[in-house]
């Protein structure tokens, strides 16, 4: 969780809403690093998640990965969470919770559902104080 | 509708499952196609659906659709229904329902959902019959 936290500050130092994710191997050998990228793009589809998932799958070379986890600082949302759920990610680890935009442990609870065609084993609240600061001090300073 | 069937029939082309998407401008001007790219990037993320987003926000060089309609051939899954929430499309017509994988009419029913941001105007069934039977014929070649 440390390197996701670390990408995090790296997005927020450039103007991105600070949220970083790592992918790790089946020996826990990191695969993937990113961060937020939505405004450098310009593509609301840029979430940390997401990169990391196409990251570490193009450097698997395969659209699976079932013996990989996925940390990120803060609860995916409805979109991150479908992909995680298409990747077939292990496990789940997330830092901040996410009320308003949330999908893991909030609003459609995405892995509860019926239909979801799999489900990580999950863990939240991973440096969450660290992870929800970091994402305070963003939001305070560009209302500041 | 036609220019997303166009592209689901070239995805089956290409060994992809066969989804095709659009969106159009406030004009009613096409601004980006895609197919689903899965197989070909060994990325599962690469539905139509999110692919035609980050197309026509690159072409926009803005991260908001909300004057943009997206066609796309499947009712999406709950990864590109979160696509089309964030992007602020303003009118999503999809094709054939989706029981298993839907999350629109199906599963979590993402836009029903009370913590959505954003919700689009909704109209399925377009072209339905000849959405479904591609897939279905694609199904049918490979277990055959």
């Amino acid at each position: 969780m440390q390197a996701a936290l670390a990408a995090a500050r790296q997005a927020a130092g450039r103007g991105e809403v600070p949220v970083g994710a790592v992918i790790t191997g089946p020996d826990g050998a990191l695969l993937a690093v990113t961060g937020n990228e939505t405004e450098a793009r310009q593509d609301s589809t840029a979430h940390a998640e997401l990169l990391v998932i196409a990251a570490a799958q193009a450097r698997r070379g395969s659209k699976y990965l079932e013996d990989c986890d996925l940390w990120v600082t803060l609860e995916p949302c409805a979109m991150c969470a479908g992909a995680i759920a298409l990747a077939r990610i292990r496990r789940l680890y997330f830092g901040a919770a996410d009320q308003k935009g949330g999908a893991v442990e909030h609003g459609p609870r995405l892995f509860s559902q019926p239909t979801i065609h799999h489900r990580p084993e999950i863990y939240g609240g991973l440096s969450e104080a660290e992870a929800s600061q970091l994402l305070q001090d963003f939001f305070a300073a560009r209302r500041g």
